[in-house]
């Protein structure tokens, strides 16, 4: 392994051990964002060979069910997924992985570039699942890590405009820098109220809202806010129940769709990397080497700079 | 005018004198499931001539909007609405229509069967909107009319299994004589006990469900049960908020898409009908000459029976 | 093995050891639509144990790749096929087939109609390909095998008239006692000529064209009569270059697309099947036990009848 | 009327006549990119008011009929185009057009980008028509006025790399000033050669090839160069009858899809020319005010430059 990058879910799985019904039972390797080498392959193995970089997708189906043959790999219950209990992940020295699920970088590409295409497939998936495309106005909602590639990628799409939401005036200060058309810091207005403000920054209501945040309040707003026909995107975890103007999306087509994880997204976010379309090496802000990992853990536990990257490979602590 | 059907919104509007936010100030025609004769065409008007029989789609744009452009017509939101307050209906003698809107019928489709293409219109548009297709298996919950037509649909459009749900027994009978291959009768079990039972009767969870209550526990249920990556559709109107396991059927990228009216059946019910793929005529059980309008609402109020059909031409009341 | 039936590319492969490129360059076992018993299941398989009774679908995925990945495994290169050179086929005793494409029958699914869900596949796949669906009006040009499934599987879509042409008068009896609304039989008309027939015959242009002959003139027609924005499915195997009025098709924005064999078919055609949509029972008109191939094999060659079957299981030779 | 580029079309009419079977009969207006201020609207009309600034769709329907009502009114028979014949186009002081096809330009998009929506429209249309999408592989054929638009507008929705060909080496450096990735000058070679060769350049297939020169042997190379499962666009017109490898493109379900004109497309365009997400500015190489239109019409039928703009507005010479 050469770069690992450290996902909220890692730090969450040190701190607390579990993620909803997700529990750590015994000893688990993290990471899941990664890049490295190949030291051997498999002798099917024909795309790969040793001394290729590789980006690693770290959700393999372990068998070709119903959801794979149609192409939703993602929803099939019995993935393998990195650092995911029970499943260890790649945050280490040497890594065994299923070679189909990993994809030879170009040489234009670095590692932690390789590393990124992980957080970046969750803003791929999104704007996918909400058909952003050319000329569309977007809403995202929440300027966290998701919420900041999936602006990324929005306008990467040729959205026209995307706004951002969010409750911290320092996170839509970056948004901004990062390419956001407008944003819109949110105190105590009611959903519709925010919803009205939205649509009247934006000349009209946006066609793709992507909620990032999980607030029950922000989804309410997301239903309010989107035109008629239009699409909701449930990125954000949130409580089990929420209570929702349904009606008020079912009535307008408002679609209301969720995501898990991603799908289908390295190949084509290394053809984007490789030709420059989007600029992703500004996210990394720490590095530190692999014998400091707890370091890195603590840094990324205190929420400063935005992704903080593990460099595995003691020869080369280059990105 | 030839037939025209009385629907629960005629019957609510005489008795209450709204729905929603759409009020009755002035005297208002009303009727919009209608069939008849044309006897006067503008002179641009190509397609059809005086003596064609037609069936009448109720909804025409006033104006050619960014909806109207991407075909969805329905979401324009200054459409004209038979019988929807403040624009006349069509349960009359003599009626005037956009030509466009008015579809030539066969010679071996009745004029009811023509009547009967509105509220057929919106199981097709729901079953469409959940993309029922050869094989699937599908969850209808209500057997009231809509639901009803609902099943009839998803049947002719090939679903492999349907199953549909009811509080009552005498409705679910009903369901199980037109077509349905199971039926569950709803009695206290909670929404998540009912997913597990619709997954055990029909050996998988459905691809689609399409909700036809509009009750918020029914609206829970759908989002248990219906299988990842599918669709619930919202056809019942039920109350402003609802309390909703959003992430349940987030995480599982069950998609949640409403409906509004329809749009794109006429052409295709027609074909439909005349090819037989479809056979609506039992849904009519009452008939009443125009003269008997008033004892045809207090028919259809009373809920006996299916659809009341008003004959509005004196010299021919046959079907 | 229970039952497998003899396909046209079997009767080739016998006959003249090669289609195309495949060349059969040594002992080869035929077969590719099969049903049969599980005997034994590896460790890792849970959806399956020994007797449980399996259609088999022939192609199988060697690696992950792209196309496996967004849900079009027919098009990975590397697939296996059942006796697809140099792959060995099923037309035996015993086989050992992936566990993922073998699919439990339910009880009230004979072996039979198990083993043609492989040409029913065909149709359904093209039909899906051609956006076949409830009310559409749909040409199938060829009354062999494949425009015989493809009439089937588009009635159970709920097309509303199918019209089959043909040269032979025969097989247009045939069609028309299966299901087609309307026949056709070709004889010294140009492509328009017969274009034009078909649009007066069917009120109005097909919205789907399903070519399954493969010749030019035919492929041509397709294109004269398929609707504007319409779709023309090829599914004939025809000569290497053909000479067509593109810019007709082009401008009228008339689709023109291809299949390969099918994909995601097997688990709705076991639902079809066991929910009696569709009745592919009559399509077997001969049966041998496997002792006598050869004459099975002769049988299907001459032409008589539709499906001959091969019986693998010498305790159970009933459907 | 304010700016209102020069097409080849317009040319072509001005010289010959004709184009296909359309004829020019009687004296007829030319042109059809406009955009100019509104000084009148009907009484109905609310979306607009005198002083507003418009882009003006050349195309509108004459009827809501089938296509219209799906959303491809492009696809209508009947529909009104702009200096087609017998219909008058735009290239004057004063025009009166149907308002729902004007659509108000911001402030910050002036006249000029508004009548260059027209030819943007057909690289919009033909890019959506092939899927082009965000790390998409793009072959452009054709480095003309409509092949560059292409380029513009599939880089704009995130295509990584866009190839273009063409024969003039002085286009293709112009391809590339614009933003091709990579560009292939057509020589002697055979069709499957240039395919060879643009999958060498890209590192693979590409997914979409957007044909813009209508020679035949140039949609052969279509055929053979796009990936299985991709999609060719055809949108240069060539002769009636052209020569294909059909099967090639129908068993590695290369999709075969036409464009006519564009539709949906102008509010869009607008949205994008507004946040500045395409420049099409330097498209404009020549401008000559109304008096001179003949001088402007024979500089653009010299072919020097890109687009020559006529300015109709005396008062009002600016972009």
């Amino acid at each position: 392994m050469h770069s690992v990058g450290i996902c909220g879910s890692d730090v969450h799985y040190w701190q607390h051990g579990r993620i909803a019904d997700f529990v750590v039972k015994k000893p688990m390797v993290l990471g899941h964002e990664a890049a490295g080498t190949v030291t051997k392959v498999g002798e099917m193995v024909k795309h790969l060979k040793p001394g290729d970089r590789v980006a690693i997708e770290p959700g393999v189906p372990r068998e070709t069910d119903e959801f794979c043959k149609i192409g939703r790999y993602n929803l099939t219950p019995s993935i393998f997924f990195c650092a995911t209990p029970p499943d260890d992940g790649n945050l280490c020295r040497f890594y065994k992985h299923n070679a189909d699920f990993c994809y030879k970088l170009p040489d234009n590409v670095t590692f932690e570039e390789g590393a990124l295409i992980e957080p970046l497939s969750v803003g791929i998936y999104a704007c996918r699942r909400g058909s952003v495309s050319l000329g569309k106005k977007v809403l995202v909602c929440g300027a966290g890590p998701v919420g900041m590639v999936t602006l990324l990628v929005a306008k990467a799409m040729g959205a026209a405009q995307v706004l951002v939401t969010d409750l911290s005036s320092s996170r839509l200060a970056k948004a901004k820098e990062v390419g956001a058309d407008f944003t819109l810091q949110i105190t105590k207005e009611s959903p519709l109220e925010i919803a009205n403000k939205v649509e009247s920054m934006l000349g009209s209501k946006p066609e793709v809202t992507i909620e990032c945040t999980g607030a029950e309040s922000s989804i309410q707003t997301g239903i309010y806010a989107t035109r008629s026909g239009g699409t909701l995107v449930i990125v954000g975890m949130g409580p089990e129940m929420v209570n929702l103007p349904l009606m008020h999306a079912a009535v307008r087509e408002v679609d209301i769709k969720g995501v898990f994880r991603y799908c289908n997204t390295w190949p084509m976010a290394i053809s984007m990397l490789a030709s420059k379309t989007l600029n992703v090496k500004p996210l990394v802000t720490h590095r530190f080497p692999l014998e400091k990992a707890v370091e890195a853990f603590e840094t990324s536990k205190k929420g400063v700079g935005l992704k903080v990257m593990i460099k595995c490979d003691p020869n080369d602590q280059n990105p």
